[in-house]
């Protein structure tokens, strides 16, 4: 939901879009496909699929086999099981090098703090050192000749924020999957904590999320 | 050369050593064999070899089908084709990825900046600018309870002194392979950037390289 609301931004901004998925050995594979339909239906220029397999690292309920959490309290402050070890420290870092290796100099990063998340790798200042990396790490950052910039716009949105969003600019939720541990035929549960707040979110927008659920809380 | 020089100073200085080899499609996979052999004879409490596809993204003569360049002049201020975008910053991303999963507070990482490089993800602000990001965007780190250190001890030593040191403390480099554009059963060629380092490191010390060259400048 967030990705493609992201790709729908930057495309309404006139950027070209290169986008980039990462297949990492998550347990919710169908989020690749999804992305790869995505990507072609609204337009990207290119989509490039790649692959790092951290389930050899592990350490998350999302790349190993312990089960997804149910029923966590949205404002819980501790940091969730799904949280996978240095994960967007190397998306970003592979979102980089495709960027330098295709003359990109914005890279569109789908993180957002607003309604949960405990990830302490979607904060601003993370997102911050991230840059001043970004620069220094760089042949064209290292040459003065290109400084990175890594754009959040979903960074404080709320959940709601992102569907109204997302509606307004023409997206379909109905092509998009947020479920952390489908069931068969990829059917979302319900009741992960990412479909619970995106549930959330069509609620408090007064919208009806048109996904079809295994259940609804 | 500098890996499994690493990896000895590591272990002398009492480290329990988790290896951690990326394979990235380099052409110069014969690497990763001989990572393994060595992280084994040498004691390495594990080894990770893990799977990271950079042809997607391409852009250097390491994972491209494009020639490795020869006969470079090794002070050219000019960063080589050889340089693959933002590869340390993707490597130490997975290396962070490990050591949080670990527990593991110190990255030992084989930067080398003395007798050639041009590489901008090598430097030591590189270096300062990805622990900052360790910190922030770790669980550990952001929760104040880890403070990742990058440590690069080969960071200001000469190919020579890097072979000296290896040498007092057992590293047999006839174990180690170093060439970017190996020959047929793995033969170093004698002549890439990488080969004539490290032949003039060996000659700088005084002594004779191991390795049989398929030519030798």
């Amino acid at each position: 939901m967030d990705s493609a609301t992201l790709l729908a931004i930057a495309l309404a901004q006139g950027y070209e879009v290169h986008a980039l998925t990462i297949d990492y050995g998550q347990r919710h594979v169908i989020e690749i496909k999804r992305a790869r339909r995505i990507a072609r239906t609204y337009g990207a220029k290119s989509h490039l699929v790649l692959s790092v397999d951290l389930t050899g690292i592990g350490g998350s309920s999302l790349t190993d086999d312990i089960p997804v959490p149910r029923r966590r309290r949205p404002k819980s402050r501790t940091i969730p099981s799904t949280y996978v070890p240095a994960r967007n420290t190397i998306f970003l870092s592979i979102a980089l090098a495709l960027a330098e290796r295709i003359n990109a100099r914005d890279i569109f990063f789908g993180a957002n703090v607003v309604d949960f998340s405990g990830y302490p790798d979607c904060s601003p200042s993370f997102i911050k050192a991230f840059e001043i990396l970004a620069r220094i790490g760089t042949r064209e950052g290292a040459l003065g000749k290109a400084r990175f910039k890594i754009r959040s716009p979903l960074l404080y949105l709320t959940k709601a924020q992102i569907i109204k969003k997302g509606l307004s600019l023409g997206v379909d939720y109905g092509m998009t999957h947020s479920c952390y541990d489908p069931g068969p035929r990829g059917r979302p549960c319900g009741i992960c904590d990412s479909c619970r707040l995106r549930l959330k979110g069509f609620r408090d927008a007064g919208l009806r999320d048109p996904l079809h659920y295994a259940s609804r809380p």
